[in-house]
């Protein structure tokens, strides 16, 4: 039985990639909150043959079908058209739509344009949409047994649309029933593969509830999506799969759903109120601006020295010369150094510091491009760590600053 | 004929919703430039079934198929195995992929984990596509006519070996017609309507070429997008539009294509040889992270200080404690004071100066959120600029950092 949804987006402005399609992602967070797993997204450019050959797949694939584009008064708007075909209907003109859409014109004190007469044509047998937003009513028509739902690209009248008039079809229906719940956990300190390991029974396709592993700029998130008949049942499904992984992963997970190391840090922070400030020199600023881009950052990090030059290291941070001579820049001395000298400089209880080599160029055997230190100075000591990045420019810099807030975040949590 | 091309995003994490699709969009504007249209994205959850029909209808509808996704080491990555099912085909293990995803691990001084090992196993028939900047090798195949690539989904790697890999295959197969070519003016300093009201004839729908013009976060861009048998007839009918679009812009116009305000920056600096230090409090490091995601920024870029908390601004930047108490922070004699001792105590030629309200909290009638300066000290003087932001707390720091690497910018392409 077809229980899936797919989302259709219609536009030749979307394949040709001049716009981004926002709106898939969009429905698709909608219909999970309703219970309803989306299979398939498909983008079709403005052409009518390709349209109908479109529709007509995800109508045999899936249960429930949310197109958006399409609908506007102009020659390459053909999702009316298309739907007709689909069904092997005629298009009709709806005397009730007609007025409503005039209506809008009035009352923005607007001449009706002739051409947006084809706004009220519709396919038989289906049932326009009103639309509070715009001139183009919706259409829904049930095809093959497949429900289908069609909005007007234009985010505002299509959020409202799928809001007022959509979703309540959509439930009456009674697909789905019951409702998604994910629970997102995410984690730092070690590769996808490595933490898979640590829960190949969990992450196996057919384990319920499903548990996904992905990766974004070396920060590894895992999602439990629970398929149940109410929030309640998700949650009893959810909560022992979660705290075998709390378990599994111990303080590799950093925090949960859309919670980012700095936020996390500063938490730490105001927990046991104490101050932090930045020593950057790989990371050129990273750190401080990922810590200040929360709201009341300044109450617990005083500031910043951007050190990309080695004489700022030795001027600014107090970096002794010697060790910037003997070992280089790029080493556990130097970002030592570069953390005592800054609490020192700051006034802060901690200081955290970076370096190494973001590449493209200066790479050598013994430190290649990707090698990076970062380091923590606090009033009982200082520590460093090292690790070896893949990866562009733009990345190794962002993980490294990652790097760093992490090692704030096990300092303060492992103080406990 | 199939002439189309069709591009398909694998993953779960995409038709849940949970992340927000940009390869296609990417990868339609790279066809376009090598005049190949896209009729269809496609996106499909992990699910080997639904995995395989996908390709199946592709490759029945498209020329070429480019793919990103599923070619992780991990349980949900499909993509090989789906490949494999489509062409009727087995999976076989190349050991020269192997030995390259394991120099790799090796290269980042990490031991392989053997999970990575079906990473080397391909559909019989299919071509490994070496992968530069990560462990994933793509694969090349033909099946009932049509070309297929299956890239990473990671975008570093994805758009490395589409540019150095795919797209000379693609090239190869002499597909498309015509070349679409577009132009990209990227501008800094006005809102978008003030700019298009000097262009309304260039805006127009029918305009040939087409003109758009997009804002993304206070950078206004227009594109002049031309279809033409060749790249000469295209430039023909771009450069007149462009020639007129620079002149009426002016100084507004900052660079071209994907260009941003910090490689301008750096530029220019490096042809008068002149060093930048930073002063940041509102955009707390943003500034020296923007200049410093540019390789080679070390030669030009000495380092800067970020003085969020007040005390810093006195004891880092000489700023006197009196100015601060008169004043405020966010004014105009703070933010030329932080560059003037900014750029004493960095001994550069140049210091730029951020302060200003991010909000949420901590605005007056006096002093809105949103409210922010940035300072200029040359060796010759010194100057603010101040200025008015909408939007989120993130917004106005971003905005305000492009605001005072503007102000760099204008101050030496003037100084000529």
């Amino acid at each position: 039985m077809k229980t899936k949804a797919e989302i259709i987006s219609i536009g030749s402005e979307l394949t040709s990639g001049q716009n981004l399609d926002a709106h898939s992602q969009w429905l698709s967070r909608r219909l999970a909150e309703i219970g309803i797993s989306v299979g398939w997204h498909t983008t079709v450019a403005d052409d009518l043959d390709a349209n109908v050959e479109v529709f007509r797949i995800a109508t045999r694939r899936a249960a429930l079908v949310l197109m958006t584009g399409g609908l506007g008064p102009t020659q390459d708007d053909l999702t009316r058209e298309a739907l007709a075909k689909l069904a092997g209907v005629e298009l009709v003109f709806d005397e009730h739509s007609f007025a409503e859409i005039k209506a809008m014109f009035t009352r923005r004190g607007r001449s009706f344009p002739e051409r947006n007469r084809v706004q009220a044509l519709f396919p038989v047998g289906a049932e326009p949409i009103p639309n509070a937003n715009g001139t183009a009513p919706g259409v829904w028509m049930i095809v093959d047994g497949c429900a289908i739902a069609a909005m007007p690209g234009v985010p505002s009248e299509m959020h409202a649309m799928y809001e007022t008039q959509v979703k309540p079809r959509v439930l009456a229906l009674g697909h789905g029933g019951g409702v998604l719940v994910q629970r997102k956990i995410n984690c730092f300190g070690a590769g996808e593969s490595a933490v898979e390991e640590k829960l190949l029974d969990l992450t196996r396709r057919d384990h319920v509830p499903e548990v996904g592993i992905t990766v974004s700029d070396a920060t590894i998130s895992l999602r439990i999506l629970a398929h149940a008949p109410d929030q309640a049942a998700a949650q009893a499904l959810i909560a022992p799969v979660e705290k075998t992984i709390l378990t599994r992963l111990g303080d590799l997970v950093y925090g949960f759903e859309e919670e980012e190391l700095q936020e996390v840090v500063l938490r730490l922070l105001a927990e046991k109120r104490l101050t932090l400030a930045t020593a950057e020199s790989i990371t050129g600023g990273q750190v401080a601006q990922r810590i200040t881009r929360q709201p009341g950052a300044s109450r617990w990090f005083r500031g910043g020295i951007v050190a990309y030059d080695n004489g700022i290291k030795a001027d600014l941070l107090g970096v002794p010369q010697e060790l910037l001579d003997t070992h280089g820049a790029v080493s556990p001395p130097v970002v030592e150094a570069m953390a005592v000298g800054c609490r020192a400089r700051m006034k802060t209880d901690l200081a955290v510091s970076t370096s190494g080599l973001a590449g493209p160029d200066g790479g050598t055997p013994e430190k290649p491009i990707g090698l990076v230190f970062v380091g923590l100075a606090w009033p009982g000591g200082v520590l460093s760590r090292s690790w070896n990045w893949g990866g562009s420019r733009t990345e190794v810099q962002s993980r490294t600053a990652k790097l760093a807030l992490n090692l704030v975040r096990l300092h303060l949590s492992r103080e406990r």
